[in-house]
């Protein structure tokens, strides 16, 4: 199988073109994308400051891709996890996943992000406000 | 909630990008795509023919999903099966969901496809050698 595992302070490349090499084996691509909602706790935000142990986060997710590979073997696995200050309605993870079959493909893909939550030392740093993404971010 | 059921004979167009009323709103969008593969009982294939009972195809998978989404609400879904002939590697189905959090976004799209293979007039109707599919779309 085929890991791809990266942390990254930039806009998450959503593409999920497989690999030349598994074309034609893949029968089930599942994908999961975790984007900035516009509300945290009940009031408005503009933004999530996302902070990390690089990388041990990284080492952590390859475990978790990895373990989960030996119950359910997929062909291809990418994981990208923004951090740093991510604007409401962009994308702060994104998971995707090729198998033979489905059922392979959706267990990785549903079962890392339980355990991505639970493992990975990843975290909500602050929530920002639109005055104070404007000032971080001018236009 | 937006649904969006299809099926086409043209290859199917994987963009998800969000419908922009529900940006900042969803926080989970939950993806499928299923994938002609090379081979079909054991045997290498270059295309397989699908044949569906349209519209009757197209309204029992608007069910399904407004079935699903009585369980677990969603904010919107896109549904595309391709028909006629699909060679390998191209997408037969694509399906993606977005809602607020992850699990009714993964339970749509999960439960969607078990019920897609048992519920819905859409069938295989036969496998294509490399050579029939090359009397057909001559290059």
């Amino acid at each position: 199988m085929q890991i791809e595992i990266a942390i990254t302070t930039q806009p998450i490349d959503l593409r999920r073109e497989l690999p030349g090499e598994i074309s034609g084996s893949a029968g089930a691509v599942a994908e999961f994308t975790g984007l900035v909602r516009g509300e945290e706790d009940g009031r408005p935000i503009a933004a999530l400051e996302y902070e990390a142990y690089s990388p041990m986060a990284e080492n952590v997710m390859q475990g978790i891709v990895e373990a989960l590979n030996r119950g359910q073997p997929c062909l291809w696995v990418r994981v990208t996890h923004r951090v740093g200050v991510v604007p409401v309605g962009d994308a702060a993870i994104h998971i995707v996943a090729a198998a033979r079959h489905r059922d392979a493909a959706f267990a990785m893909v549903a079962e890392f992000m339980n355990r991505l939550k639970q493992d990975v030392p990843i975290w909500k740093r602050r929530a920002l406000s639109h005055g104070e993404l404007k000032l971080l971010l001018p236009r």
